[in-house]
């Protein structure tokens, strides 16, 4: 690789990583519109067990959705884990865990631990998610499923 | 940008990533002075609900305080998140999580989950604190405002 | 540093990472083979208190056994931190937590937390774990050892 080549592919793992890393804190925060502008127009998030939400008004309806906002005012963290990326020109596959966690009655619990697979795509305005899929570890075979780039 | 630029540019993402990776082993390794230095001199530590402590002293003061060594006697994690970086030139804008694990009598138990705000500089030692916010995610308005960069 | 070096310091930093972000969703997957092609073919992997493994068998081994197959029926993650890095040349040292939740009958549990050292090879397939030390955050002397670089 010529050494434009080799930054180029840095700064793209760069910029997917810290695109991940905004997740959490906007949806902690409330901020729907911002979460839905992490992903393509035309962007799926499929939640495993709760919910498959195409396009950013329906991202957005996640977060100002009643299981989320009930999260948020007991106190929560979508906590996520390191990634495991593989690029590929202008998309992408990326590989890591998330943990939401609340705060209850009698201290703070996890609530839902989950394997993730995200989909992203260069677009003008930077790398985006064309789609994440999320699936509980409960020991079945949707999430493990996830964890594997092929 | 140059490549000069973009080189330095990925340099400092790195450097300040690795700064802040360095906060938890060095806390609960009790290395009160080592982690001290990650800020910067006159740098501030506000814990939520807690205290602030600026400059090393009052910091290395923090990790040698009986709440942090009760945590370590009975065996602790400062575990934390990915971090979302906004780099102007000298300074940084660094966001994620931290959470405090314990080991209980009955467990291992998550003692307390916090959004983090920090900022950071440049300085003619690398980069530093220069001031870091921790809140509790506990439902209220604090950590939630730490969350955005503005 | 040439540009030339310091974009290889940044490669092997990244491709360090990486590595190490792949441990918890192939070991969790089940991919035991895949797991221990992490590391070199007489690469350690010391986990405190229960085991330790030594070349590729040994460490499939580990997955394959009745105590990490339990987990994976149960549905469990082995959820990493960030880690920081010292490399040096064709070799890097590389700390960080790793918690391991599991799925119990009253909600996840976390169940093992610890501290964890690596000793990184360059190969001539890429990097690869030559050693990881791994000891329960208990408040013994063993994990906090694992938390300096020197």
């Amino acid at each position: 690789m010529t050494p434009e080549a080799r930054l180029r592919t840095l700064e793209d793992r760069e910029a997917i990583r810290d695109l991940i890393a905004r997740y959490g804190p906007l949806a902690d925060s409330g901020q729907a519109a911002a979460v839905a502008r992490l992903w393509c127009d035309d962007g799926v998030y499929a939640v495993g067990g709760m919910a498959e939400a195409k396009g950013h008004a329906a991202i957005s309806a996640l977060i100002e959705g009643h299981v989320h906002q009930k999260l948020m005012t007991d106190g929560c963290a979508h906590f996520l884990g390191p990634v495991a990326i593989e690029l590929t020109d202008d998309s992408a596959i990326v590989i890591g865990y998330s943990l939401v966690l609340r705060q209850g009655d009698k201290g703070i619990e996890p609530w839902r631990m989950s394997s993730n697979r995200w989909t992203l795509r260069r677009t003008p305005e930077g790398w985006r998610v064309a789609r994440r899929d999320n699936a509980p570890l409960n020991g079945g075979a949707a999430a493990r499923a996830l964890l594997s780039f092929s």
